[in-house]
């Protein structure tokens, strides 16, 4: 019996579109066919979000096919059959005695493939940046007559600017990671554990809220006294205790699309240290949002944040934010001072502004953005607050 | 103020037992100087836990000094010092300016420092496979004189026979992998949405059993009908109902030690098919078990589960398991039938029967266990059973 098509998170004219602005890209930088290995990429181009790219596979992308092919472990084909929107016929299961072994891989049945296509003696283009250094050295060596072309962040760079389906997704993302932090309002406590807080805040954002649970877990840090400037430990063995304080990171998931959240909690008063900087740091966030508009550039929403927050007495030596989508960051624009990539409208920021400013000491605040016409749309509806226990 | 060290989890003897192991491999290849930037080699040589291989990071080990020193980016360095055994003096930071800047990252700062500890004209292992084409590149440009060598597997090879410590350890995540099962007996119903079933598990995962939460979590699959030929998908969006099998694959988390566990559960009475393959698969996997011992090779081992099998009418396509350890698999030893790897005491694999045997049926159960002198451990004291719903 055939593997039946699991229910799709985006229309196949949705898929088409996004593979039409990958092969115009191909089309000018003369590429015949384009294996996509980053596993955001191939999500974006296929609906996949299935655990398998811990061994090689590939996403093939000809210049004159309507739809890609998959070439992945054979026991993760049915996986791909069920999510993917391609023809079935189209998903390559690779023999199982190519993994774990040293000889060959699954990069070795796709050589193949493309010798057997025709299109080993062209121009080949390869997400270098997503495949190891034998990998690529196996595609110079086995086709000889091919010449590879680096795809580096091309496809990141087309996943940059969302379609409303893709915005409407990460609302959905949004308000999951809303109920995650309200129940960390609920669970946080002193003599409560850091684990089974956590376990309280992960149930949450897999159970999802609205109807549309999480369809996976992504991120998660929280980082309490006497940890605060850590940036990304899961969790600790201790417990809550008057006085603690809470920095939480961490986002919803649908379909692969991630909206990120932060919040500080502080059970009893936060000290004064910690008001001073989060008062610096929301004056900061919100003239940050004011600046975004198409036209300006990440730069400049970097400036004004870094800018704002000085005048409060702090600074923050990391970035400001950095594109995001699919798997959380996406590589590609960053709002920070240097940055001059221009804001379009549904480009979707994480504005993350933690700031570990000390051995001691650390503080967390963030929104998830996206650029509209005239401004910027957050997605979660929480207050911008420390939140009191 | 200075961050805190963390509780350690293992002595400070251990992790210089395990560096010796390493020293010993490096003198005998000549090379003065290894970049550690596998992750699980990472957590092995230091006790480090937190999530930042996102960007460049190595554990730098010199032949001539006790402890190494650890890169990485500036926000990481608390945790590090937090988690690592090593003196906080030697966790250097690299600035945020190198974080998603196209120029240089903090491999730039791992060669500056190379170069004034004076080691850049020798001979300098790398992770080749741990490292992306450019950095390997970029090693060798800026240190001409030196000469790269590859460690491969190396660490993960030395890492493969544990410690009665480690050991101690993977049974606590066996623990908590056994509570997860438990509770999945618990709240798989019909009716019940997969995500609110898995929300239940994974919340059991992190709180752990017996007092010790789970420190991580680690993959976790669902795969129901009809998605039981899957073997990497989350969950669903849909809820159970009478007749559905449902295939559990996920492990218990200690300190990046886990323990990895399967079962397979049905609504209702197990369909023939259902109940003949697990037949199967349990007298393979104790004719498997039966064969452990300390000179019996992987692939012996291999061989009795699918010879077994074979005698119920059912064939396993991908091999029978692999080492596991810190961060689920080991890219080491397999249970192949061509693996003439010989088994030694505390060698820990994890026993993988998965089966996914057509595009509309697949079959789970798997045990993980050590070597002992005489024969083999199993960690988890689940029964091999079907769990009937």
């Amino acid at each position: 019996m055939a593997m039946p098509k699991g229910p799709q998170a985006f229309p196949r004219a949705e898929y088409l579109r996004r593979l039409s602005a990958v092969k115009a890209e191909m089309k000018r930088r003369e590429v015949d066919v384009l294996m996509v290995t980053s596993p955001a990429n191939i999500t974006y181009l296929s609906g996949y979000t299935s655990k398998s790219a811990y061994v090689p596979q590939g996403l093939i992308i000809f210049l004159k096919e309507e739809e890609p092919s998959f070439f992945t472990r054979h026991m993760d084909a049915p996986a791909a059959m069920h999510q993917m929107f391609i023809d079935n016929g189209r998903v390559v299961g690779y023999p199982e005695a190519l993994i774990a072994n040293p000889e060959m891989d699954g990069f070795d049945a796709v050589i193949e493939f493309l010798h057997d296509k025709g299109v080993a003696s062209g121009r080949v283009g390869l997400e270098k940046k997503f495949i190891s250094v034998q990998a690529v050295e196996k595609f110079k060596t086995k086709m000889p007559k091919a010449t590879t072309v680096d795809f580096g962040n091309t496809v990141h760079w087309i996943r940059g600017i969302k379609s409303d389906l893709e915005i409407a997704v990460m609302r959905e993302s949004a308000a999951i990671a809303d109920a995650g932090m309200l129940r960390a309002k609920q669970v946080i406590r002193p003599g409560v554990r850091e684990a089974d807080a956590a376990a309280e805040i992960i149930a949450t954002l897999v159970r999802g809220t609205n109807g549309k649970p999480g369809t996976d877990l992504s991120s998660f840090f929280l980082c309490a006294s006497p940890r605060s400037a850590t940036a990304h430990i899961r969790w600790g063995e201790d417990i809550f205790r008057q006085g603690s304080q809470i920095n939480l990171e961490f986002g919803g998931v649908r379909h692969g699309y991630i909206s990120a959240l932060m919040r500080t909690f502080s059970i009893g008063k936060p000290s004064d240290r910690l008001r001073r900087v989060h008062e610096g740091e929301v004056a900061g966030l919100e003239a940050a949002l004011a600046t975004v508009k198409p036209g300006a550039t990440c730069g400049d929403v970097a400036a004004v944040f870094n800018t704002t927050l000085k005048k409060y007495g702090f600074e923050k030596k990391s970035r400001c934010g950095y594109a995001i989508g699919i798997d959380w960051t996406e590589p590609t624009a960053s709002l920070r001072d240097d940055d001059q990539t221009v804001l379009k409208p549904n480009m979707t920021f994480h504005l993350m502004l933690g700031n570990w400013i000390d051995e001691d000491f650390g503080y967390v605040i963030s929104e998830t953005f996206r650029v509209t016409e005239t401004g910027a749309e957050t997605f979660s509806s929480l207050p911008r607050e420390i939140f009191e226990i």
